[in-house]
């Protein structure tokens, strides 16, 4: 079998087998198949499309390149969450210490921002002394012990993942369903979950920009996830203003802690009971979703929930004590306040140009290999359907750099619409995949 | 600009201009752009294909990495001819003297055989001495003295296409139309001709197996060029069966003196006839079909094609006297009968598998470093068409290894079909393009 000849069956539009896949995606990861043979099969999956049997048998063949992290030891139902990236997108932060506490281990693999989207990594790493690389018996210690852990992916979990996700980037193969999914399948079986709900995010700050791209996504998730004995659910939800009002990492542990101890954003805290309450349905901890609700509310409300997040922080070498005296992990140089020039209703608040704007002033990486200011960035004080009056302040831009700050403020300012009729708030939840 | 962004243009359906097509050919013909994205690029093409005008933009950027032989010094019409190859085809050792002879210089730049495909300049190499590989201004006196001259490509001619061909051959976009045409062209171009002949194989043999993706390739070809300032014209001929008796280097070059002698097949005579007047007509040298035709046959009868060739071997470093010694410049350890097995007319002689039988036999290679034996090869005895008794050989297969002898004869002895009924001999030239 020569891999020109896999690819070949699949630039002419044919199914590739598990056995294809196994041979490409195997040699590839172990250094056999070099780069450009690669590239030329993502690019022809990319045009050609795969039916779910052949991203099921891409994933397989992924998640086999590496090793499983066992933690058939933790003797609770393990599920996670899965967004696919936005802008000012937290809620991991919050829900994997709320949902624990409802006796639902959470062990998430998380990873870094690239481009407008931020990574949970990156949030996580503001936390003074907070360690996102552990080995496999730690991570399953602290999964025990707390109930959740939030660590990013070692070498060794799905390696044809990692490769094959870098050469996309560069070959012109990123967008692509099926593609996609297997990347963000093969981590995630490699933890052994019962259930997984994805937040499939769809609009100007997200991946997918139109509704019935995030619907084909959501639903290729779940299905592919089902077809592998993986329970899943999917939410489609908006990503056309940033989600909560703080956009940028140690800015958005704040804004994280402060939903934990019940003063988040209205919008952050929908999104983390939507989520949450599926999760525990599908742990079989809750068979009713008001009581799932409530129980959640509840957490926050006793202040467990804030003391599960200290937990984990404390356990994953964080200093807990610096997220008491939140607001404020941290301070940059400058705050520049950006003001309204009229007066009326918000209109819209582009999520997209927020991300750049955040790019901008340091608070994300254009490139893998560029560090971030975990300091700065955005926060965005009006919502989609707030009024606002002339001069009246619209969002604060945090810096550590002035010339930072002079390159965001006017991706900023036109991120902002203001117009003299009242418009509804945009709903939240676009629609839910089973 | 990124090159990414080129590739997702085409992986799109976009169509290229001509600074994508610069940027992109020229920065991996000076190694800025890696394979990687190169292959994921002309996968993209090969999927999704390219109009006339971006197939010319790519042959422009292919030429332009490269060198132009300056040939403005010859000052009789330059006419090429270029075959898309087959089993058993060595006319271009039989046309470009032939043509040479009458007023028009034929300045060949050839390749080397590959799989089931033989390679002129592979057949040149078993004539004693014959050097390929000629600098430029060798290659301008020898085509001045004796009006044709055939060499390999130099590594300054075209290397875009050079490294393209090969990151093809292994990354599944070898059959491409516009890909093959802009790989051809971007080379003849280099030569500065005023005109081409393109025959255009059609059959088991050849590389286009149906009529209409050989009419696609012939239009595309001629359609190209004549937009590109080059005179074209196709035609498509038959290899069903192999062209001539002879398969294998220094055999065919045998059979290609026989037929400069005069004494060769007649489906040689009248492809080179064919191919040849075609030629004469787009120099200017002749207006009528039939003068042309005649004045050929007469340079075959009069034996100045012969010598010609001799002129051309012996400018070229070969050792003409032993093409006077033909047939047999070569001659392997053992020679072996293969012998019809019924009585009856031969319907099918399965070129495909005449050319794996030469591969077997070690007159061809199927990877770009292997070595080939010259003397190794096989001789149809029969044709299409002709009557065939029990026991009366079909074929002869010349071998220096009795191993490879073994290899090659079930796939000679498949090749061959003997029928009760008798059939036409298929015709040669199915159709013109212009």
């Amino acid at each position: 079998m020569l891999p020109q000849w896999i690819i070949e069956k699949k630039r002419d539009g044919g199914a590739l087998t598990a056995a294809d896949m196994g041979f490409f995606v195997g040699g590839y990861a172990r250094g056999a198949i070099p780069n450009y043979q690669m590239s030329a099969l993502l690019m022809a999956i990319a045009i050609r499309g795969m039916t779910l049997q052949e991203t099921i048998f891409l994933t397989r063949a992924m998640l086999a390149s590496g090793i499983i992290i066992d933690l058939s030891s933790v003797r609770r139902p393990k599920i996670d969450k899965h967004s696919t990236g936005g802008v000012g997108d937290k809620i991991s932060l919050v829900l994997a210490p709320l949902v624990a506490c409802c006796n639902v281990a959470v062990p998430m693999i998380v990873g870094r921002g690239l481009g407008i989207t931020g990574g949970t990594l990156d949030k996580l790493e503001s936390i003074p002394g907070f360690r996102t690389r552990l080995g496999e018996s730690e991570f399953r210690k602290i999964v025990q012990k707390c109930g959740c852990a939030i660590i990013g992916a070692s070498e060794r979990l799905a390696p044809a993942d990692r490769k094959m996700y870098a050469l996309r980037d560069v070959s012109g193969s990123v967008e692509s369903i099926p593609l996609i999914t297997a990347s963000i399948l093969s981590k995630k079986l490699a933890v052994g979950l019962d259930g997984i709900v994805f937040d499939v995010k769809c609009g100007k700050g997200a991946f997918m920009k139109d509704f019935s791209s995030a619907k084909k996504l959501a639903q290729t998730l779940v299905k592919a996830s089902n077809l592998m004995k993986l329970q899943a659910k999917a939410l489609i939800t908006d990503m056309n203003q940033p989600l909560g009002t703080a956009v940028g990492n140690a800015l958005e542990v704040d804004e994280a802690v402060m939903t934990l101890k019940g003063n988040g954003p209205a919008d952050v805290l929908e999104l983390t009971l939507a989520l949450g309450t599926r999760m525990l349905l599908m742990s079989g901890r809750f068979k009713e979703k008001a009581a799932a609700r409530s129980a959640l509310l509840e957490k926050i409300k006793t202040g467990e929930a804030f003391e599960k997040f200290k937990l984990m922080v404390r356990l994953q070498g964080g200093n807990p004590g610096c997220l008491d005296r939140a607001p404020g992990i941290m301070r940059p140089a400058a705050v520049k306040e950006l003001r309204a020039s009229s007066t009326g209703y918000v209109h819209e608040i582009d999520a997209e140009l927020i991300g750049r704007a955040s790019l901008a002033i340091g608070a994300g990486r254009s490139r893998v290999e560029e560090k971030i200011d975990h300091a700065a960035g955005i926060c965005c004080l009006k919502k989609i359907g707030d009024t606002v009056s002339r001069g009246e302040p619209l969002a604060l831009l945090y810096a550590n750099s002035r010339k930072r700050l002079e390159l965001a403020r006017p991706l900023a300012r036109q991120a902002f619409k203001v117009g003299s009729d009242g418009v509804n708030q945009p709903k939240m939840i676009i629609s839910e995949i089973t």
